[in-house]
């Protein structure tokens, strides 16, 4: 099995609302492959996409039933700690949910996170540690 | 904001079973920048990272409490039709959980799923209409 993914999909309680946050605050595009009952979103070799969480459980063939911290986290890291306080500025601007400020953090970074619709957790960081374009 | 992610972070409940799942059962190799409380694995792109539940949650200054349906899925998109049944046998041969035996699906592709330690759903199909090759 090689070592890579293709895509992850976030189950989301609204399409509209969820397409209105990646497109309006974070400022994707929509790849031609959606339709009306998925979105997805070409990221660095792989795809972002978003499906009401009822099918996706329907599909895997369990209960959509869940609630609180859903265990996971996707992370969006900068190139300098201005661009994280750039960026969070920017969300709070556009009305989205600040769950952590950001702020020096006890591995070196600074970090900060931010919610979905769904309450699903976007860590906005500078890790002096891990350079972002050698990862593509 | 670039449409890019760096790290997935799968909070889970042991960091040694989720370890032994990732290398034993998927033979993924570990990251240098890992260590004793957390495991890094270079993917396509970007890093998987896990990491112990309860600290995801008190990094992101939330509740770790949470339960169900996790709301997303990862996908493992192969080749063929054929590499999905002999990823599956593998699996099934290791004890791994699978979730949903490989079967066509409305969409056009052949799709299951299997389930990680912490009930992470990794969907491992074939959909004909993505060019799995194109996306890195």
């Amino acid at each position: 099995m090689e070592q890579r993914l293709t895509i992850i999909t976030l189950g989301v309680k609204s399409l509209a609302t969820s397409i209105d946050f990646y497109e309006n605050k974070f400022g994707w595009t929509r790849s031609e492959m959606s339709n009306d009952n998925i979105a997805f979103y070409q990221l660095n070799g792989m795809l972002l996409s978003l499906y009401p969480k009822e099918a996706l459980a329907e599909d895997a063939t369990i209960r959509s039933a869940g609630e609180g911290f859903p265990g996971f986290s996707l992370a969006y890291n900068t190139r300098s700690e201005q661009e994280v306080d750039d960026l969070i500025d920017g969300f709070r601007n556009k009305g989205v949910k600040i769950v952590k400020e950001p702020q020096k953090v006890f591995w070196g970074g600074y970090s900060s996170y931010i919610a979905d619709p769904d309450g699903y957790l976007w860590e906005i960081a500078f890790n002096p540690f891990l350079d972002v374009d050698s990862l593509s």
